[in-house]
């Protein structure tokens, strides 16, 4: 117990460390915007906040719960507190898209967020295909092996959804298995189809995958000859001042958010 | 129990209101047509109308069963209809099939519909390669197993059917799995030959997938611009009655089907 | 036993038949056949051979084995047929391979044969790949589970090269399982690996056969438009001879076994 | 035990004397090498040692403890001794990549050699987007499970890094296995997601390998050609000792080191 309390308190003040210096960033950025509305919808700066925020709560509702636990008689809002504790460790657990703000400079990072934005279509038709397998087999294989079966795996047709979903994409836990022939003839058609459906919209996500790629590669490279000119430019008018504010307008971080709402653009 | 019959009324009553409305939409779209033969023909009334009967052929088999079971001595009819129900029973898990109706206004159901119509040549190939190879690692796995393996788990030649098929899918449950080397060996080699197998035709049914899919996408297009051209056409008319006709006789999801004997032309 | 020997003499009789009429198709063949040991070198014959054969031995030696288990004291001989009827079910498993006979009627069993013969190369490499693989994985594993995992379910380096295979190929039955840290770590660099290793060759093996498709039906398509021709031209001759004679030399079959050694210069 | 001391001294003998050839090959090899420095910096080279000292340094350990343990009194030592023998046979175990070696007259295994070293970047991108994904999804599905599961397989948050290793891969061992709704969400969600993200950078992967594969056979050919031409007009020149030296300068084995620089500089 008291090791374990040592490190959930490293693991505290290191979050603590980092969340401030995030949060003081943010400020920083959000104070240099221009058009504050459109700085908070970026995809980005979103995933910012839902990143940094559940920390503050969950700081705020400890310290309401150890005062409440304090009084005699507080059952009532502790049950509440409980649930909105559930859904700040949930929340908390998102900690992790801290790392998707290494994506202003890393390439794969970009082009995964690029994809992702392009291929919204492609991934609701994948989502579309293997929902509609899911409807149409999970009845089917219930139905096979509920009558014929010896063995009651399949105790209803929710719980069928998770094998088609586990059958479909070739995991194959084995913690549910047809025992029947009927059931084993479903399962053939859907484990075919399932690798067939899930097959079709990745061909185009690839495609897309690879082209963004390059487009950004090119951009990227584009984006830096042009700093370098302006940098040049810059000491050639000898001018110190201009030059470190165009440094400050033009870092090497920003260049990708230049970047992003054209490309955007070009999406549409 | 009280609690799942008022759930099953509630769902009955939905279904009622829904296959009521797809039926009166049905007969609608049968009165409307010209070639009742060639109408009843067309693959999504196929699915339509399977996906409409079975919900009135159960209502009569419920009546009649009702009726039969309120007679003394009536066994051997209530073991026909047992069995009628369970077929029934099968027909309304294919209720989902309603979905394909959707087809009519979404591309991505219609690309896979005419992909499905296109690659029936590429389907066979792949069924029949699995069974091919099916066929011949079945009975030397059963052999290897049941003559040199410990644990019996390989009965029969037909429960290595089963385990061949999971196995060249690659999903794996492990209710079977080969214990002797020469059955790992007999596996090994069925396990490649399913994974480069399936594989094979797969490529080509990916080509004809992106293919199909932005040649609809530009059908759609065209017939979205022609369908504009039509209503400015007919407001320059002034002619109320003619552009009335006009968006009766071009509604947007009839276009769809008016492009889909042109696309399987090609496909022949 | 009673209804299984019935099933078994019907299966007996249908496969004396079957086996009656390839010998018999073989055996006018083999007397067309100009070459003798060309002919019995193509690959389609020899797999011939290899179905038809294991029935007439397998008479030949249940005969033997009858006469010898009238006779006392035949012990040593029984065992020593015992081993030859193990060989010779294994031999007869391969009796599916009857289906390759439709090689020359059907064009993706032609462009599967094709394939694997273009395709050795890629073949090899992708055994070699994996054999890497596997001997490298392996010791790995046992190591990490025999000196650190609790749970002993590999027990020797053979076993754990079984796991390799069923891992590598992500088919993953479950029956065994690394538990310590050390061994997942090394599954999961096995997988990945495994993964990325299969799919080397796969891309090239599939150009090949999609091109191996297009050009055997390109073939096809050619050899029956010249056998139209030199039907019309015969119907033109009016000889009834010549004609009979030529409608022999070119049978729709023979077309596939023309277009073979061709295809095969090609692809040395 | 007498058995398996036979096969071990066999094995012994066997792995002596492929570590002397493969010594003296190397000394021979690191002689003639003008930079020795370059010479011990080139990934073969470090392989081959790799391979090779293991067996010298568990010599001289095996010589040091017998000496320890016929002393009295050497426990310290032995423990000691026991953990440097543990990294001993881990090492031991890498000495599959004497196959490595090979590389040097295979096609194949020196396309795989350039793919890796021209693919690092997409293979760290394959990292980074598993361990992304991992770490998103793995607190997530503890947190499901631990609270609303019944069964408790996810004792902690690191062994649900093992699920979702296992989980994304489409591996699927069934070791553990989400048993709650939220879980099961869970599962799916990053059963999908892991499909799409090891296939993206799979597919430029896949296109290096297949260039490189037909630059190195280009290469090859040219580089046998160029040996043909050399032997002919060194023939020519009827001059017995320049014939043995250019043969010595030029074997068929070294075409290939001289050939992998050029293409190194080529992929920078």
């Amino acid at each position: 117990q008291g090791e374990c309390s040592r490190k959930c308190y490293d693991i505290f003040v290191l979050e603590t460390v980092c969340v401030a210096w995030f949060s003081f960033e943010f400020l920083l950025r959000s104070i240099q915007a221009e058009n504050k509305c459109a700085f908070l919808k970026t995809p980005l700066n979103i995933i910012d906040i839902l990143a940094i925020l559940p920390f503050y709560i969950s700081l705020i509702v400890d310290t309401v719960s150890t005062k409440n636990s304090s009084k005699p008689g507080g059952g009532a809002g502790n049950k509440y507190l409980e649930r909105v504790g559930l859904v700040l460790r949930f929340l908390r657990a998102l900690r992790i898209l801290y790392v998707m703000r290494l994506a202003r400079h890393s390439l794969g990072l970009q082009t995964l967020g690029l994809t992702v934005r392009r291929c919204t279509r492609e991934f609701g038709l994948l989502l579309l295909f293997l929902c509609v397998a899911m409807a149409l087999f999970s009845p089917l294989v219930y139905l096979a092996e509920s009558e014929l079966g010896a063995k009651q795996e399949f105790t209803s047709v929710p719980t069928s959804y998770w094998w088609a979903v586990i059958s479909m994409t070739t995991v194959g836990y084995g913690d549910m298995v047809p025992r029947s022939i009927p059931g084993q003839v479903v399962a053939l058609s859907s484990i075919l189809s399932g690798i067939l459906l899930m097959a079709f919209p990745v061909t185009s996500i690839f495609h897309t995958f690879s082209r963004s790629y390059s487009e950004l590669k090119e951009q990227q490279q584009r984006a830096a000859s042009r700093q370098m000119r302006q940098l040049e430019e810059s000491t050639k008018l000898l001018d110190g001042d201009s030059t470190r504010r165009l440094s400050v307008t033009f870092p090497p971080g920003a260049a990708g958010q230049e970047g992003q709402p054209a490309l955007d653009q070009e999406a549409k």
